[in-house]
């Protein structure tokens, strides 16, 4: 009797693992793994990934790297949208489970594989991105997530395993860590709680710069083509060399506080050297080069478009309808900026652009100039403000104003 | 023959002390100067700036210290709404600007004077705030700007006031400086060009600090009430109070690249170590203690609202509107901000509040709990994502999605 | 043994009165029905819903008037917005339901009852404001879904009705009626479809009026008191006069198509002359009496609000936030709008207000006047499209825009 | 001697003739008049304006058709857009004078001519809109504006043209009219004043329709292509189409009341019978085909959209981001909407369309069906509301909310 055949999302852990002996051992599926590589895994690490995950059973393995799509479909609008949630989180965990969904859906549809298994629990935002994702692209397909379905502790899977002889490095680590080329998350006890960060050891990178240095980013209608002159065939490659680059100095660690799909509030820390300088560098430039209602319309909808990727709706053809908007601001986006790097900290020291709207030749603020006067500015200033003056006229309201 | 009265709003700088020797004693008017003080001067310079100014010729002189009022309409509800416009400048220079310009209105209305000078150039951001707000309160009263109406010069200026026997510091400041309780400003041939970073010795405030420096900031409905546990009359104390604490450490250090109400993009340095450290504590606290639209619509609006009041349209009733709205959200902003201090750079490292809806009585992150299953979420996401479902089926752009 | 209590929110329609029987004669429960009336039922029809209820074996009966809570709480946000979702529908089910819900749960709370039952199916958004807002208001009742839980068809509950005897008008109504104060629903088969209209006798108000009629509404503050100068107590008693006035007329007749919470699209008629024409009537007086932004805000914030009422998500603070906005908008909005209604149609003729910004005491449009010249919209001009005029000469694109 | 150049946007009316006149023959100028064609002119009123001008002095006459560059760059987006100003005016003489100043541009632009004189008076929003868009296509031209720059009354320039014997109907008509294919505004007495709605001999096209019509619109990709089934090479032949077919109904007709360029609130009649039919179709096929967020954004940016263009500012670059938004969200607006014609009113119907969202073989409204269950809905509800559970557990309202 043939065996029913199931694709596997597998990266590894525990719980992924788990699932690999589980369904293939115990459910008797034909298990055809998958990980979809968004910059964690060098490619030694992938040769172990595929050894270990025949080791436990699986028919087929394979990794796909999609880092670049994974570029071209996010990362690239989450810069062009300066997007960082909440102020500081580049949304780097959030992203790549989407693109990950995604390829996991792709990779079963060219199988022609039916059935689908993840890891993921049943108390975190991953288990909305995956089903969402998989709903909307592979309606027909079922999904099994042996962990949520039976709602397994720790504890139990690891006993499962070393019930059925697999190796593992049972012992839970401090800190779980998640990364990806839009950065790297921390999660441990202080991020359980509101009231600490995380100790210096925690970090997966540690602070070893310890002089400045500088750094010019050179950008090409909003998107990163090289870094103190360095071009690079694909977008992908800048920011990895800026992220090796910079996250010894331990530029771009932040706790994030948010708000999670399912409602609850969530903590998180995370290193994120590259997306920071990226988004703070693409965000003066803009500023120089974008008139006041481009950064406005660009600031209101982004903020939106963060919180939606968030949530795993990047199928909703809304985003496509904010993407397009958000590459058409991006033409005059072409320029330098020039950072210095400190321990722990950067400053941006300024810009140079063709398109800089700054230019001395149309005016310098603070300095007089023939394009207008101050006549001008006073007939300016009565119509600007006429409405306004209207206002108080007939509501009366100086009065008021002066008690 | 009795002289015509006019009012002055005087700062002691070059611009007004030309005003005021030009009004008195070519144009024969009886002066009144006014100074509005919003943080700027001690009481010695506040007697200072009254002996000089009797020196050129004013028949009175007031010093008003409007740092209440400045904080209870304006500077409140951009902590409120966590206002740093183009992600930076707590828009030191232009609430101050729009307090001074109401206040100075006040003063003529209940003088009875119907004739007011202000020393603003054609060049700048502050003639629109100054006349649009005098058009708003007093649109009956006569303005006169002598030194935007003559087009003078720096230059001409000094030579005026030689010729007429005033004494002045007349070797121009390498650094124009502006300060006031909700930041200092920095303009100098480094920011009129993009490219240029303030040297050090540009910075009002040295760094002096060198150890860090554990500081608790408390807040009751949004507001600063306590540093250090130190509880204060009025939050303008516990501003300066902090100020004075945490600048020393070179924090709130910045360019701001914004637009000008002219149109023209303008370039300025500033230091605001209290607001800095303010604003983004009081963001981390609604983090924990608003919900996910609260945070949305807050920052919509108020990213409109810091434009609105930049460009000096403080009196348009929208702002009030805002105002209220942003008022009501801080119900529930009461809590302990935890932050260490160390140079040039500070660490938010988390929070206390009874209002935390991080709190774990209701679910932790990627934990679970009683109040809700993996069934629900699997509900939950199916009814969630269901439009965008039904829009990829309808449209059958899955094949697509895929290529 | 004493029975376990049970709150009903009871209609008598036929899934309510389902209920009322299966609950006390199979489940055994001493069920405490209570209806809340928003504007259906007379008081007549209540004391035949009473007869009718204790007649079904229901402990106890009550029925609650809450019109002017509901106009308290939430229509007359809906006015001040100007709200009517995707431009046409007042929300007229929607916000009743939320009212609804709160009463029940007051209700239930009241009594000390720890459970709760309602006759919502499995298909539509009613389930979901009443679970919400119940989840909200009560977390620890245990609510009760006969009709959901059992997959019950309209045939298997009348079947049951009859064998318990129960008298019941069991012949389908056409046309599903949902009336409340802001608006009666309509359905039936033509609704199920996207492509036609209701037909003329499925409208519940049949067009009695044929000549045209004047009609003068009188708001103070935003909210409607008088009609054709006859004042009243509260608004809840303008809108039930001006609605028994213009109904006739067939004004505010439409399909609304929009989004469910669920995620599909439905499509539902209403009647709703009251709603409409104040709505309308309100709209136009504020394009009078506020400025520009104001309108502008207001729009964008209601938009959302009306949603997401119409979601049920009715206690979300930011929903609080964003009502003292809307009330802080209509100081001004004071005065008189003239109407005439004719059969099927009306017209906005004109308002009058103290606090019309029209007011030609300061400028006429397309006339010239004294606050301002020509050399000042001159001077306007060119500072407000300065940075346009930059952003051109800056990327050299005048040539391309020719082309 | 060689006469200075000088181009003369003329429209024929009493402004743009004084200024033919007084520019040739006054002034000495070598005048070349160009008309831009909006759709007020038929081909024999294009050659009577020819014959005219040539008799008042031009040197040269041009009439330049834009009805399809007026389509294709504005009134296309303000379709997709669904833009009425404050719910009713579809910008009909904004969006038109934006196309003839960009016209008129380019036109100069080709002659070479550094001079170019237009008719606006010192009153209204049309001078704002030539000046700025002048400024930004050619900003190193002269504007000569004489009717702004001497201030001249009606009588004033009716005295210069009969001293200079020309003929003109100087009876002053009682309303005066402005025409083009979106749409035809007539202000007039009653509009000057808020209370008054236009009398039926005011509006250009009297009602003569007495029964009803059944009309079909098509649309493509959000554009109308087809009226009745008959299909158009270009949309602006449909639009005429249906301009004339159902504007005898008296449909479309509105006052619109808002704020003017310079801050006063102005009146003006219009009648659009075929803009306002367009856009409330395309509205309601886009409530079918869009998702909600589609049209919550669209919304909020085309409000926006629709006010930046009314002041004049079509050339800011981020009007040319919104449309690529606005255009990608009409990919599946493609079908078919049914209407009925009737005097002074009409009535959409329903829709077809193969990207209807609410195809029942995804569950309809009201109905069970097979893509979810009643289970589902009941997690969904507990998640989608855990957030503001959550609230009020941690803030204790509850008490509150029943008080």
């Amino acid at each position: 009797m043939q065996k029913e055949k199931i694709v596997l999302a597998y990266s590894g852990g525990l719980d992924t693992t788990y699932c690999a002996v589980y369904l293939s051992k115990i459910k008797k599926y034909e298990v055809h793994a998958v990980t979809i590589n968004t910059g964690a895994f060098s490619e030694n690490e992938i040769l172990e990934l595929e050894q270990k995950a025949k080791q436990l059973g699986v028919a087929s393995y394979k990794c796909i790297d999609v880092r670049e799509a994974y570029y071209n479909e996010s990362i690239k609008y989450l810069v062009f949208g300066n997007v960082l949630k909440n102020g500081v989180y580049p949304l780097s965990v959030s992203a790549e489970r989407v693109i990950q969904a995604q390829s996991v859906a792709k990779y079963a549809l060219s199988l022609g594989i039916k059935t689908l298994a993840h890891g993921s629990t049943g108390a975190g935002n991953d288990q909305v991105r995956f089903d969402m994702i998989f709903n909307h692209l592979i309606p027909d397909v079922t999904i099994i997530t042996p962990i949520r379905d039976n709602k397994l502790s720790r504890e139990t899977e690891i006993e499962f395993l070393k019930s059925h002889g697999v190796e593992f490095n049972f012992v839970k680590a401090k800190y779980s860590i998640n990364k990806g080329i839009w950065g790297t998350s921390v999660g441990g006890k202080e991020t359980l709680n509101s009231q600490e960060n995380l100790p210096e050891e925690a970090w997966p990178t540690q602070v070893t710069e310890k002089e400045s240095k500088e750094v010019t980013l050179g950008f090409k209608n909003g998107e990163l083509i090289s870094v103190n002159n360095e071009t690079f065939v694909h977008p992908v490659q800048a920011i990895e060399y800026l992220q090796e680059l910079a996250q010894p100095f331990g530029i771009g660690r932040h706790i994030h506080v948010g708000d999670t799909i399912i409602g609850i509030k969530g903590r998180v820390g995370f290193e994120a050297a590259a997306p920071e300088l990226i988004i703070k560098a693409h965000h003066l430039l803009e500023k120089h080069t974008l008139t006041k209602w481009q950064l406005f319309w660009k600031e209101q909808l982004s903020s939106w478009y963060g919180n939606w990727l968030h949530e795993g709706q990047m199928l909703d053809p809304t985003m496509r309808d904010i993407e397009v908007f958000l590459n058409n601001t991006q033409k005059t986006v072409t320029g330098e900026v020039y950072i210095t790097l400190l321990p722990y900290r950067y400053v941006l020291n300024g810009i140079k652009s063709n398109h800089d709207l700054m230019s001395d030749a149309f005016g310098s603020y603070g300095e007089m100039n023939n394009s207008w006067s101050g006549e001008d500015v006073k007939g300016f200033t009565k119509i600007f403000g006429n409405q306004t003056s209207i206002y108080h006229k007939v509501n009366q309201t100086v009065q008021h104003e002066q008690n």
